[in-house]
This record gives structure tokens, C-alpha cells and sequence, in this order.
């Protein structure tokens, strides 16, 4: 349940949502948003899958969102709203009602945040306690940089970027604007990369940077690591899970998304509107084309082409690796059978 | 090798420890606990593993147990006490030691703690160096919140709850009694939901919290998103390890085991003592049963009954993936015999 | 791109680097290392992929590093060094420019910085804004230690240790000589040890402590667990990649890989040389011999020989697993065949 400071009345509320209102009680006061079975009088609700109708039944929310098929009369006492994709139209219900909560972000430093006098700021900057941020470094206007956040030397960070609690870039990183990250992210650290030489791995200097273009969220205590010379790079509007891995140099397109757990090597380029699933390892210096979806847990050994559907270690074709799936369980008897036939020479 | 501030006497330990005594020198002075090689004429050892029986016999120990069934003779000059099951007593007695040495914990803040005013602290808090404490957050007596800490508005803390330094809660998290986090968690980060739409991926609001319930531990860098609307829960004495990813809106039950790497989507529920060892994945919206256990690196795409073993991706019954691994490594043989075997049509 | 504050004439540059040299132009001044592709005429590249042609023969490059059988009239008005191995003898260059950068460090300790009275420092050991620095730590000489980083009672580290921002070390950790960790690691938490006892999972005491040999670097966000009563160890030499975590009384050899997101369960052996790619597994009490290497997301479930290659899950002789990977995907159209034959009983 979400409790917000601002209470909205019904009229507030079928104003903002398009639909068939049908409402049994003008008076009631709605504050927050909630699970059916966590509701209170006072709470906005969806309902759109048949498994919760129980739950829908019992629910004490003051109005749900149903669908325009929803038989009204299975929910007598309490406010509908029939419209199109219930739930879409509670999250952007839920968005507005945020908004209108939310203050105009003003400028602020916290008293044991340490800033270098050679950091430019922009407006209405935030500036949590114990935040560090070295010399040279550039933050846009209406960032939020929380709680023992680091931000290293020669970082430039552009408009409305959230740095949620101890996030770390390290120097040179590049944030454009509305960059949102998850706390314990560690974006710019060095490249693996060692030469076998006299006996020893010798470290091979990772002098690149990272370079996180608009639009970007990064989930928490995900890693992405500098490049070798060059910058690795996460296209605009893809979106990035909790504790991924991506190795140096590698090039992310646009509104890709990348599940959680997922490890990319060094080198490798993921395409737009790439979808990979969690837990998926793809191995360094390939390129996995636009659109290619990949299961969840594969391997990826070679180039993906544009739109495939990958599934498996070493990862195929999915409908092929399902198949194999299938088959594979009929193995054991399989060998049984064919132990006993006599091959002709 | 863990040295213990209070020296015990052999007869203060055996007055703690059950079993038939075999004193060899009643004057050692016991102040740590070894393994058997590092061990000095002050440590105590345990002895189970016959694998270890050369160890045993070149060990310094001052006092070893060992098995009811071991033959004194092969440790001639050392104190031994004989007993059921040596190790469990053996962690027994580091935990008394520990508690021995444990001092009455008392109220303190560090100086550069930054707490709130509108917080409520219960008695005996310890509140480490540049921890952060957010408006209405609500701590219970004799919790510990080490340094560089984190805890997000609202948050609510029972009693005797330990956050490891550098330990992030996002706000409206609740924890309940003896909750131990280790350090780089990050609880309660953004739920991954986007919606595909106008060519971008759209966030989904979050706004759902995290409850962990009493007795649960959890590992370091470990993950648990809240849940979009309702609550991430995490059941009574649950042991999550380092490293694992929790989705939003994620039910876990009672006294189940996470092993390290686990990845759970969205959406899923666990059982009661269930036991996924590491790096499982299970995809979202699916039921894992009370009692099962989930192989290593098992990938679960479907429910998972009671009490059940699953192993492979996508998982199936352990005993039929065994078989089928062993009779994979026949596959290459086999398909060289079935090419030359001529079907009649 | 690299800028170095230090700029180098073309003399200064060929002096330093074995090689046959064809200069086009005495005056160029040099103070970046780039990509080809991004390259400006103060840049230093190198050519030696012939998939990067193109790029070569576009780049503004002031001076490229070129294979000895380069034809140089391929890149026709460019200072160009023909050398052995462009690649290696760049990354040297690199490196020498960077020391020739770095002012000598110095004792520093920020203000914001809480270091015990009773805690030992070195010469010149650099202290970054928030580090915490417990009880009777001792901290060699030159040692770096970044900003937000935390060091549990009763640690030791050697000389020019490098602790980026937010390390956490956990009390008792022991490290050699030329660490290097990244942010967000954790060394030293609570190995995962219960015992299920009257109905409820009961800690086990982890009283050991973590150990890292000299010339180890260690990714991001990577976990390292206390041993429950010895020690965790980390090989000389030994290179580890972000997201891994080692589990308690793991026992790891020198100069050995462990790419990113590998998983050790507890108390298993890593030899020398030992190659783990990236998303590994591998199962407790198990012994990986020198030399072995492990194809990525494998599951080592039994002890691997020296120098033997596996892979797969369960991990076995990779040229095998590759082979059964073949065959399988002949599998689907196998059954249909066998399906057809009718075995005489």
C-alpha cells in the first residue's frame, strides 16, 4: 500500500481517467493505492485477472479499476471505473498522483556532503549527506545526487539525473540527462584485462570511460566497466536489472532491456530493442542484432541475427532447443532401445 | 583462528561441553578456537572427518573433540573431550565463548551519523560513523546499524536487528526482530516493470515496499526490490545468501535456504523450507512448493510440487536429469549407429 | 580517449618504444591515447585487427603503432611505429605515460575521515573523505584508500594497497602487498553455515577471516567470505572479475582468472593457473587442479584434474560436451527415426 500526503475525492480521480464511472459513494476520500486484499476504504484498486476476483469480492477499496466486461453487479457497493487496460490506466493514475505530491526540487547541500570547488552545478541541484564529488565534475540541473553517492574526477552528469544512496562513478564517467540509478551501482571501474607474461598476469591500464546516454535506469549493485581506451556505451532508454555485468567496451543500443544477473564480456554489441533475459552470459567480441529476444539462462557463443529467438547453452534457435528439450527426456529409454538393435555391417 | 578475549580453563569448558573427558593436562589455558593445522597449546579443535586424521595427529591443540568411537591412543599427550557429534558441539562452544566476551550493548551515535529528529530510536541503539537515518524512520532497542548505512524515510526496525556497515533500505522497508543484513545490500530498489509503448519503455511506477521477517539473514550485495504495490516478503528465518536478486512482489516463506547468485523474477512465491542452492533462476509468476530443493544452476519455468527435486534448465525431476546427463555422453556413439541402420517404410 | 596532462613530443615517444619508425611529421605533439575512430591529430593509436582497416586509413591519429609487415603506404601522411605486437607495446606506452603523470603520493587523511587511535599507518598512505578506519588496523605504507570505505577492527594491509570508493572489509581481513579492490566489494562477511535444528535454521558461527596475497585485484561488487574458523585465501598473483562470490574456506591458488559472476560454494580448492570463464559455478568441498580451464556457466560438480578443459552442467571434457551439443541438436529428428524401428526380442 502507498499512502500519499495529497487525498484526491472521487471527482478528482474519474476527472484524470478515461472510462464508465460507476459510482455508489460520491463522499469517499481516496489517499492511497493498494493490493485488493491490503485495501482500506480509502484505497484505489485494479482488477483485471480473473484469478483475483475472490480477492476483488472480499477487497474493501473505496474504487477499482475493472474492465469494460467486468458484470458490475459482482462488485455492488463499491466505485468502479470500466475502462481499457486497468492496469495501465492505475500506473499512470499512480504517476500523476505522485506528481502531485511532489515538491519543486530546490537547491540543497547537506552539511557533510564534500564538494570540490572546481565541480560546476547546475539548478536546483540535491545533494545528500556524505556525498563526495571530486574536481572537475559537472552536474546538470535538477539532479538528485543521494547519501554516499562518489562521484569521481572529470564526471559530467546531465539534466534530472537520480543518483539513489551510495551509487560510485568513477572519474570520467558520462551521464546524459534523466539517468536514474540504483543504489550500490558501481559504473567505470576497470576493465578485466590481463596479459600472461613472465609468469604473471600483467594488468593491461583500462584508460576509457563509460558513457550512459538518456533515458537510461540501472537496477541496484549492477557493474558496468570502463573501457580500455575507447567508452563503453548504454544506449538511449534501455533499461538494466539488478547485478549485471557488463564488461569493458561493450556497446548497448537504444530501449534494449537487460534482465537481472545478466553478464556481457568485454566487446560485445547488443543491438536496439534487444531483450535478454535473466541470467543470460553472452561471450566477448559478438553482436546480438535489433529485436533478438534470449532465454532466460543462455549461453551466447556466436552472432545473434536481427529478431531471432535464442534459447540455450551454447544458445540456438529456441523453438529448435525446445524441441531438444523435449526429446531429451526421452533419452534414457531411448538408449535401452537402441542397445538392443543390431546394426548390419 | 579466533582468539577470544576471556581465557577459559579446561574445566570451564567441560563443564559446558557434554561428553566422557579425557584429561591429559588439567593446567591449559584455552583462549581460541583452530583449525587443527594452525592450531597453538591454547586453541580448541574438532575432530570428525577421518580425512583429517594426519592433521589431527600433528595438531598443537590444547584440547580437540572428537567422535565417541575415536581410539585415544592416536593422540596420546593432548586433552580430549569424546562426544556426539563434535562439530555441532564444537560451534556451540564458539558461540558461549562469544557471548562470554560480548559486552552489554549501550546507546551510541557516532558523531557524523546523521539521524533525524523525527525518528524513534529504542533503547540501546548503536548508530555507526556517516550512517543515515531519514525522517520517521522507527528503530527497535538494541539494534546495531554499522557505518555508512542508509535507512530510507519511513522504515521501521524491530528489536536486535544488525545492518552490516554500507547497508541500504529504501524507504517504507520493514524489518522485523533479529534481522541481520550483511554489507552492500540494497533493499528495496525499484521493481523492474516498463511498458513497451510510443517506441519507449515506460516505467512503471514502484511503490510497493520490502517486509522481512523476524530471524532472516541475509548476504552481502544481496538484492530485494519492492514490490509495485503491495509488499516484497521475505518469511520468518529465511537465510538468503551473498549476491542473490529478489524480484518485486516476491513471497518467500519460512526457513527456506537462498543459496548465493539466485535470481528470482517478479512475481513468485516459495514456499516453506525450500532449499535452492546457487545459482538457480526461476522465472516470474510461478509457485516453488514447501519442501523442494532445486539443483545448481537449475533454471525453474513451471511450478514446482511439494517436497519435489528439480535439477537442469528448464528444470525437471533430478533422478530423470541424471539420466538423461549420463546418457547424453552416449549421444555422439549413438548417432554414428543409428546412421547406418536402414528404416523399412 | 585518454588525455594525459604530461604531453609528449614524437621523440619522446619513439625512444621509449623498440620499433621501426616512419615519421611524417617531427612537430606532432602527442597527449591522448584513443580509438582510431575517435582519434585526433594529438592521439596515439594502434592498428594490428584487419577488420579495424578502415578505421585505420579514416583516423586522424597523430602516431599509430603498426605490425611489422604493415604496408605503409596504406596510411600514407600518419607517424607510424612498425613493432611486434602493437597491441602489447601500446598498453606499454600507456602505462608509462600515466606514471610519468603521477605525482608522488603523499600522507593525506580527510577531514570528514574517522581513523581509531589506536589504528598504525605507514608513510604516505592517502585517506579519502568518510573512510572509517576501526580498532588496532594497521595500514602498510603507500596504501590508497578511497572515499566511503570501511575497515573492520583488527585488519591488516600491506603496502600500496588501492581501496576504491566504498570497500568493506570485515573485521580480521588480512591483505598483502598491491591490492587492488574495487568499489563495493565486501571481504570478510559471514560464510553461509546453518543447521537445521528444531525447526529452525541455527547460525553456525563464523569466526575465521579472509586473506588475499600479494597482486590481487578484485572487480566490483565481488563478496569474499570469512572462513568459518581458519581462513579464506586468495592466491599471489590472482585476478578476479565483478559480481563473484567466494564462499567460506575457499582455498585459491596464484595468478589464476576468475571471470565475472562466478560462484564457489564452501571450502572448495582452486589451483594455480586456473581459468574459470565468466558465470561459472562450482559446487563445495571440491579440488579445481593447476591449470584447468572451465567454459563459461559451467557447473563443476566433481574434482577436475590438471590442465583438463570442461564444460557443460554437470561440467565435463569440453571437446565432449561440444560434441554432444551437436548431436543433440539432431535429437528431434533422431526420435522420429527410431520411432519407426521395431526391435526383434
Amino acid at each position: 500500500m502507498k499512502q500519499f500526503p495529497k487525498e484526491l475525492k472521487i471527482n478528482q480521480i474519474t476527472s484524470r481517467l478515461p472510462g464508465q464511472e460507476v459510482i455508489r459513494d460520491k463522499k469517499v476520500i481516496l489517499n492511497n493505492v493498494a493490493e485488493l486484499d491490503e485495501a482500506n476504504a480509502h484505497s484505489v484498486c485494479f482488477f483485471e485477472n480473473k484469478k483475483f476476483l475472490d480477492a476483488l469480492k472480499k477487497s474493501k477499496a473505496g474504487l477499482v479499476l475493472v474492465p469494460p466486461s467486468f458484470d458490475i453487479s459482482q462488485k455492488p457497493n463499491t466505485n468502479l471505473i470500466l475502462t481499457d487496460k486497468p492496469y495501465v490506466k492505475f500506473m499512470m493514475l499512480v504517476k500523476t498522483w505522485q506528481q502531485l505530491n511532489a515538491p519543486q526540487q530546490t537547491a540543497y547541500q547537506a552539511s557533510s556532503a564534500s564538494v570540490s570547488n572546481s565541480a560546476k552545478l547546475g539548478k536546483n541541484v540535491w545533494i545528500g549527506q556524505n556525498v563526495v564529488i571530486a574536481a572537475e565534475v559537472e552536474i546538470g540541473s535538477n539532479c538528485k545526487i543521494e547519501a554516499n553517492s562518489f562521484i569521481g574526477k572529470n564526471s559530467r552528469l546531465g539534466k534530472n539525473c537520480h543518483l539513489f544512496p551510495n551509487v560510485n562513478l568513477y572519474e570520467n564517467t558520462i551521464l546524459k540527462d534523466n539517468v536514474i540509478i540504483h543504489s550500490g551501482c558501481v559504473i567505470g571501474a576497470d576493465g578485466f584485462g590481463y596479459l600472461f607474461h613472465e609468469g604473471k598476469q600483467q594488468k593491461i591500464p583500462q584508460v576509457g570511460n563509460v558513457v550512459i546516454h538518456s533515458d537510461v535506469e540501472i537496477g541496484a549493485n549492477t557493474t558496468i566497466d570502463r573501457s580500455t581506451i575507447g567508452s563503453t556505451v548504454i544506449g538511449e532508454g534501455t533499461k538494466i536489472d539488478n547485478l549485471v555485468q557488463i564488461g569493458h567496451n561493450c556497446k548497448i543500443g537504444k530501449y534494449s532491456i537487460i534482465c537481472a544477473q545478466v553478464g556481457l564480456a568485454g566487446s560485445t554489441e547488443i543491438g536496439d530493442r534487444v531483450y535478454l533475459a535473466g541470467q543470460v552470459g553472452v561471450a566477448g567480441h559478438l553482436k546480438i542484432h535489433d529485436g533478438a529476444m534470449i532465454g532466460a539462462q543462455s549461453g551466447i557463443s556466436k552472432d545473434v541475427p536481427e529478431n531471432a529467438k535464442y534459447f540455450g547453452t551454447p544458445a540456438i534457435d529456441a523453438g529448435l532447443q525446445k524441441r531438444i528439450c523435449i526429446a531429451q527426456r526421452q533419452l534414457p529409454k531411448l538408449l535401452k532401445k537402441i542397445k538392443k538393435i543390431k546394426v548390419e555391417k
